[in-house]
């Protein structure tokens, strides 16, 4: 047994966890390394698919490998129950409490669920990622007693994805900006839910409790749940002129400012938020409305950076995307999740290749020596 | 930002990752304090509603509130739709699977599941412990289709948790050392399922998140899972020769041996192993059978401590205690959870009071300065 050194750092703040291959926050550099490739040329070039082939297999997939890989996750199916346990939920509960009891829940129909082993995790990786998009994409249709919609085989995943969304036909552009929100959203390094992921994966545990407890974790407001607070935000002030109202009266009140500041970029902005905001400008420019939303979200990022030296991160700018694609708010962060289970699921695979159990000790601050 | 540093621990081991008033694993002195008193102590001399009280409240309750939180824990009952959705559950599901679904889904049936103040969630510890332990005693049950049965008012809590578990009328000594084998594991300092917990509280994630996690860690074979892999090797022994020969011919193959060694139990027996065999014995004394179990897992430890140099730990003895009480297997595990809820709980309490995200780094080794 190794004793417990002295030094404590509370949140295990710059303390290494984990030794990984997928992705590093290079924030000398300004750099989100995804399996050797710059995150940002990812979301500027790449599709969503090619860099969840990217993640599970270490490399980019060629043409005909990233068309089966599309066509699994297109071609997944939910399984009836799944929908049948949702539509016991009460319509009341937390999207994203529903979305991580159905995640429990659906590995009761896989019959290699308490397999840990690579080769069968990368296997059902792809029909994952789609049963989890497909889940997302139906939460409020179903808390709203309508239907689900399956994916339909031929037309991409994002076009799905964001069509059983909105439950519309979709444009180009718009399947685009939200694609580009996808890789945004697909892997960054340890955060909160992929470092839970891995900590569960550790106990040898199944991938559906690691992606069972990702959810739970994303769901803090400290976490995935700002992007919707961000949008509850922006309606609430209505104006470039409320929001810096309601901003300024926040701070005055020393209450958090959701959508800004990060744990490791702290002295610029968020590089995935920069380009959000530019894929945020091309829809509204496609579009020719949606400028109110662009301007409030500018006026807020000059006062808290002027006001408090922070700049928004990923969730500022994914929220009024997601807002102008007509996306229910309560879905937001299931979004953020069914984007990320591709690098969820490439963490909890590593994990499981070479294990070592997480088991670290307290520093104890308690009574000692009472007696009964 | 603090840099990462080069330390890099691979599992945490030997890292404080919290500093907590709740419990403490003392190896020097060979004690496990839990709000300043022994376990063993506890064990031997409380009851399980007063290390409840004691976890929740710091203190140990008054007879007049130990007797108001047994009610509240007994009385408590689970919502018609959790058992609802454990039916449409395929019954070959783990049982750790089904139990995690249910903790997960219990959210949506209470209107404070997103309040994450200290307050309201001790208020709510009582009923909350109480429903998990009615659904792990009628897991089994629902998964053959029998009706649920409810805690029966005025009967104890560890009295109705084991009649409900066997559905049979259970002994004074039977409950006392079920009771034991409850006290035993409720509390361990920072194991993988409490740390995963508070991994995920400290995103202000709800406590039926930070529950639902600790359901995932506890099922993996490295963690809770080994009690019911102790009770299958013990039936596939079937004597103390057999064991012997299975245990000798797993280590010519350089297999685990499950229930022996701990993480932080190295050089001497986990004290509560040595305390749930003494609970072993008295309990074949009172029924005048199941000697078998004892002579086999004797021959176990002596074996394990004469070619490895290893100690059984609590799973090794209370697999053979919950045998003897006729606890269905796939329920031992469960059974772990729904008694460490009551630590789980204090954890999650003290995350939110004092709360840090967790936000660790980690150590790349990946390829860098790829181009599209």
């Amino acid at each position: 047994m190794a004793l417990p050194n002295k030094d404590y750092s509370p949140g295990l703040e710059g303390v290494i966890a984990a030794e990984t291959r997928i992705s590093f926050l290079d924030t000398e550099r300004e750099e989100i390394v995804i399996r050797g490739y710059n995150l940002l040329e990812l979301i500027r070039l790449a599709s969503y698919v090619e860099v969840v082939g990217l993640l599970l297999w270490e490399r980019l997939p060629t043409p005909e490998e990233r068309a089966a890989l599309e066509r699994s996750m297109v071609e997944s199916s939910v399984p009836n129950a799944i929908y049948d346990i949702l539509r016991r939920l009460p319509s009341t509960m937390h999207a994203m409490d529903r979305l991580r009891t159905a995640v429990s829940a659906l590995a009761g129909f896989d019959p290699e669920a308490n397999s840990s082993d690579a080769a069968s995790e990368i296997a059902r990786a792809p029909r994952l990622i789609g049963q989890i998009a497909q889940i997302v994409a139906n939460l409020s249709a179903i808390a709203n007693g309508q239907e689900p919609q399956s994916f339909v085989p031929g037309r991409s995943f994002a076009e799905n994805f964001l069509a059983t969304l909105v439950r519309r036909s979709v444009t180009p552009a718009e399947v685009r900006a939200f694609e580009q929100s996808l890789i945004a959203y697909s892997e960054h390094e340890l955060p909160n839910s992929t470092f839970a992921a891995r900590v569960v994966a550790s106990t040898l545990a199944d991938v559906y409790g690691a992606l069972t407890s990702a959810v739970a974790s994303l769901k803090g407001p400290l976490h995935g749940g700002a992007n919707e607070a961000v949008m509850y935000m922006l309606l609430e002030a209505g104006t470039p002129e409320g929001l810096e109202q309601l901003i300024r009266a926040k701070l005055a009140r020393k209450e958090r400012i959701m959508g800004f500041g990060h744990r490791v970029y702290m002295r610029r902005m968020d590089p995935r938020a920069q380009l959000l905001k530019e894929v945020l400008h091309e829809l509204i420019r496609q579009r020719g409305e949606g400028h109110l939303y662009a301007d409030m979200c500018q006026r807020g990022e000059d006062i808290m950076r002027a006001e408090k030296g922070l700049f928004p991160n990923l969730d500022y700018y994914a929220a009024p995307v997601y807002y102008l694609l007509g996306i229910p708010i309560e879905l937001y962060t299931p979004i953020f999740f069914a984007a990320r289970t591709a690098g969820l699921l490439a963490h909890i695979i590593e994990q499981h290749r070479e294990n070592r159990l997480y088991r670290p000790r307290v520093l104890y601050t308690g009574p000692r020596g009472l007696r009964l």
